[in-house]
């Protein structure tokens, strides 16, 4: 197993991506190329003690896509840009996977031009996974796609499920839509439109709608959305996670000895617990639909976050995802046809 | 000052609500006004010894509109049902504000039919303060209109400022739109149009995009979204608090002896906390763009959110809310037209 890095992205620069990749194949039973500029990258190698690693090669490219730039005119005119290079290593199996973490607009343009769309599959997905109460939800789409149609949100069901099946192991994964209500006559007009698509769709299993409290409660395993609701969600998820934190060690700090005392005795249990709702440990999310394994890791991304991701893409290629939602969509178009 | 109470919507029956009344007239100098079925608003206040309260009338209503019941058909059917009488009592200005906590798309049916919106306002929509950082964020609109135009989001804006400047105490309120990213270019088509009109509007003080991480760190006193992402934005802030403060107390309990002594230590920090992001204490949103100052609490309302919303709608009525957005409305209208 290959998995091909692009380690110019992420707000800490190439260092964390690279030492991510290091600790991965000193972990993992894999190779990794990384992909951006050569001398930064052998530099980095050397602090690390790895450059007479032979599990990792170097792919040089001159070029990086900012987190500023225009995604789609930027893929078509850096070609050297390092994921785009990446995006045809893994195009031509050169590698059997690839670990993203600059912009996920760039990302995204690149998967669709680079390695083209799953038959059937009109637009990709991000499903990012998720702790709930009772193990992990799977959302998606969180930012492939904003304005998805009815049928969209259809394949990201349908490509939900094969996640949740394959990665986390979830036998007849539940679907909900996600809606301001439980009632099948609530939502918007894409939502409206949706339910009864997903209804009719007889190779997933759609419980109906779910609220935004449902998500973390665990009520269902895949939860379809918006690419424009699903980044919000997430980005809001983040943001309201470590605002109770830091209020939290705020009102121990503030609470006098006692408080303190009992702020150090509970550390250890909270070490788990944050380590069960870190991001990092996750590993990235996965763009579905596109035609080879593809994960996209938070620009804010650190060496563990990258590690975890790789283990992520090694999964998601020995576990055929990509094979499986080919054929659930085709599966899924003859049941329409010959409805 | 007067306040009308709709008593029969919540989770909880009307002993909650006419238990939050009665802790109001005696926290705060107010009258209220019990609309529901009089037979058990009366056992329920001589249960609470306040069968005597001079600041207490009951009055009657037959009628109820259940949470599954098509808000608009409800309302205009049901004659006698409580919301539709109590926003009647508002309307007649027999009573200064209304708190109600039933089915929300009724409320808001009741007030649109009922009291009519302020002239220039298309959609009203509700205003709902969450805690941050720094202090309180405004979010509008967080379920009364799904699939708002441009046009509503401005009002959205305008009415979010007069709400932030007059209920928060916050002068020149700075405004941001939710959406996917910082820059002018990101977003879905609602968003990118909604963009342009925001920055053109000369009565507010709009800042640009935030992202739902946003929302909690206090970047901005309101934030302005469309109801559908508004309403599974906040369902899932609750279910997401809910969720760490449930894995918190296990992760504690399982922690063995000392983690359960810090557990113990920590509790009167953490109650403050707790305190802080309580739903209940904020006492229910605001409808705004409707022509009386008009209350919806949470469905899950308990005897101290609705002692607080009450409070809140004391405020409303007070601070002249209404008159305030039918004027910048009307400067706003003005300006657009010179422009």
């Amino acid at each position: 197993m290959k998995i091909a890095v692009d380690v110019m992205g992420t707000d800490y620069g190439p260092q964390e991506l690279v030492l991510g990749a290091v600790q991965a194949v000193r972990a993992y039973d894999c190779e990794v190329v990384l992909v951006g500029d050569s001398e930064i990258i052998k530099k980095l190698l050397e602090e690390y003690n790895a450059a007479d690693e032979r599990k990792i090669t170097v792919h040089h490219s001159s070029e990086v896509i900012n987190m500023d730039e225009h995604p789609g005119i930027a893929v078509k005119t850096k070609k050297d840009a390092s994921i785009v290079v990446a995006t045809k290593l893994l195009r031509d199996k050169e590698c059997d996977a690839l670990v993203s973490s600059g912009s996920t607009g760039a990302a995204v343009a690149a998967a669709l031009f680079g390695l083209g769309r799953i038959r059937g599959i009109e637009r990709p997905a991000i499903a990012t996974p998720i702790p709930s109460l009772t193990g992990t939800t799977v959302v998606l789409d969180s930012g492939a796609k904003v304005d998805a149609k009815p049928e969209h949100m259809v394949q990201s069901a349908i490509m939900g499920s094969v996640y949740a099946e394959l990665m986390l192991k979830i036998k007849n994964p539940r679907v909900g839509l996600l809606n301001i209500g439980e009632e099948e006559t609530k939502g918007n007009e894409q939502a409206l439109a949706t339910y009864p698509l997903l209804k009719a769709e007889e190779h997933i299993n759609f419980v109906g709608n779910v609220e935004g409290r449902d998500i973390n409660k665990g009520t269902v395993d895949v939860v379809v959305c918006d690419g424009f609701v699903g980044n919000v969600v997430l980005k809001f998820a983040e943001g309201l996670a470590s605002a109770i934190m830091k209020l939290m060690k705020e009102a121990i700090l503030n609470g006098g000895f006692l408080a303190k005392l009992g702020g150090l005795l509970i550390k250890p249990a909270m070490k788990g617990l944050a380590k069960r709702l870190d991001p990092a440990e996750y590993g990235g999310a996965l763009l579905l639909g596109v035609k080879a394994p593809f994960i996209i890791c938070h620009g804010s991304s650190k060496a563990k976050a990258i590690k975890n991701a790789i283990g992520v893409a090694i999964d998601f290629a020995e576990r055929d995802v990509v094979e499986h939602i080919a054929g659930n969509i085709v599966k899924s178009r003859k049941g329409n046809e010959e409805i």
